[in-house]
């Protein structure tokens, strides 16, 4: 998802060279950080795609436009709270609303592995549909292909949006300045931790369903309460929180400190983590968004986003400070601080 | 590619009804369109989906915008005249040309099995960022996601486009009028011909090279050769001249009339052809396209298409007139005429 590379990406552990691609490398951390820079963009140098990842605003005539792709391999196809196909349409969308952008049509390309059964294929394109209609967004144009038993998992799914882009708005993982509050609108892990129970058929005695959402109506409620101020909006996908504080951190060259106190992490996912010696700050995230505002705007800003239902568990979790720049600190409860690495290898395969 | 569908299908052949997915349903032929019109459209009726295949003609504030969508899952991934990347590039650009649009934009999403030599993936992508600048398009975005080994096949990409839409210049698979002449800007089944050939280590005793190709020059010649009059333009791609020929009489409710003893069929196509059982006319091709203009443009169109390097082998091939509409008939060498159908299930699986 948003998790892919914007700005310039350091690696401070040294990343070993593979003469091969690994799961890691669809991490969303730092080996799809090195994959990108030693692989896509010693090619693709001439082209937009060096800065801006999987998103971009470009011209369209007078009219700017942002657009934005993204392909999903979850696995499975259906887990509590959702789809492959719901998070097509999301993903996407909310990858083009963290750019300030509001999404209008989406195009999606299926690659469909022989043998799957036409009810589920069903079921996920209604599902789509139901998605795309809550979101506001078109499908407009489509492409099917179909691959051997064996060469593929069921059903991969690319989506690519169009968005218009607002002049006035314009959030980037380059603008976060030192003093702003660092917000996140909603708890923790929940997708990450829903989607490896499903798939490992693990039980951890709690409910858990994929917060999956369009978050563009929380953005328009953190604009209006903010007056379009702010400065950078993410959506903590693949390689979760921790990944894109780090990103956002080597874009726009400050140091971010967070409290671990103020994380709002789910009884049942610090408990599933705690169980699997996973740290939910690199668990993937659908339906929630970090948010960097001035700081003298963050409280109303708090306040305005638990006012609507995707943002009920919206709170302060740290901020932009001038010390240590590129690096995520974190104050854990016992009174320290720890560096906050990007994900360095593969936490969770397949999750989106 | 452009082999999704157009218009409104009509199978004179009934399609047995599956309930798994069969690898006929990736054809681009009649299977296809069972599978979007029974499968696809009747959840996203309400999207633009429903009439417009892979490409489709949207508003992007004031500005006309073409958008298209096509995954590409080609085996083997490098074969001779190409490879998935030089495939996914002009197959996108294409798709757009083909709608009247001028590319500008590509996106690319990338479904890596785990395993996939860096090697092969560095090749692949520096081919994709050569053929982007042949066709004068910049790659905006990207998106890469891996998949366990046994989970996918090597690579598997998908591209959407975006082009500027030209207000006086649109031709559509419904435009076709009685009296139009059909023309073809090249030789017939050379892709095809050439990934079978690759992929099954046959040998043809002639040297056959995929005919992949960005068209959007080519389309500039024809339309300053007709002053724009081309009433619809496609690349038959998947499924062929035929299921491209079958699309166009359908969505434009006219008859077909092609004249074989016309079709540009290159000696060693057309043996490879005879000694596998296939007909030239459903074999794929990447670098060609057939359009329909006014009888009295169709000399100048030819010759103009004649002079430039991708239209050497440009000529007539038949007329659209008002009989048996919704059909494609073809007079034989023997002077007889026979139905030409679509394709009905799968000649050649993952052509493109």
């Amino acid at each position: 998802m948003s998790a892919t590379i914007s700005g310039n990406i350091s690696c401070a552990v040294p990343i070993a060279t593979h003469d091969r691609v690994v799961l890691g490398h669809g991490s969303g951390g730092k080996l799809s950080a090195a994959l990108l820079k030693e692989h896509f963009l010693p090619h693709l140098h001439s082209h937009a795609l060096r800065m801006l990842g999987d998103g971009a605003i470009v011209s369209a005539g007078r009219t700017q436009v942002v657009l934005s792709t993204d392909t999903f391999v979850v696995n499975p196809l259906e887990f509590p709270g959702g789809d492959i196909g719901v998070l097509a349409i999301n993903g996407t969308v909310n990858d083009i609303a963290m750019m300030g952008a509001t999404p209008a049509y989406l195009t999606a390309g299926f690659i469909i592995e022989e043998g799957l059964p036409m009810e589920v294929l069903d079921r996920i394109v209604a599902s789509m549909a139901r998605a795309a209609t809550v979101a506001g967004v078109q499908v407009v144009a489509g492409d099917t292909k179909v691959v051997e038993h064996g060469k593929g998992d069921g059903l991969f799914i690319n989506t690519t949006g169009l968005g218009l882009a607002n002049s006035e708005f314009r959030p980037l993982p380059t603008s976060a300045r030192a003093g702003d509050a660092v917000l996140v609108s909603g708890s923790i892990g929940v997708h990450g931790i829903t989607i490896l129970s499903a798939r490992e058929g693990l039980d951890f005695q709690v409910d858990l369903a994929s917060d999956t959402a369009c978050l563009y109506p929380l953005v328009e409620v953190l604009r209006r309460a903010t007056d379009d101020h702010v400065a950078t909006l993410r959506d903590p996908t693949r390689g979760g929180v921790a990944s894109t504080l780090n990103e956002i951190a080597s874009a726009s060259n400050v140091g971010i400190e967070i409290d671990e106190a103020s994380l709002p992490v789910p009884t049942g996912v610090a408990g599933a983590c705690e169980m699997l010696g996973l740290d939910p700050l690199y668990v993937a995230n659908e339906g929630i968004f970090v948010a960097f505002v001035p700081e003298h705007l963050a409280d109303k800003a708090v306040e305005a986003m638990r006012g609507h239902p995707l943002g009920r568990e919206a709170r302060r979790i740290g901020k932009v400070i001038d010390d240590h720049r590129g690096l995520v600190v974190m104050r854990t409860g016992l009174g320290g601080t720890r560096v906050v690495d990007m994900l360095p290898g593969d936490q969770l395969p397949r999750i989106c």
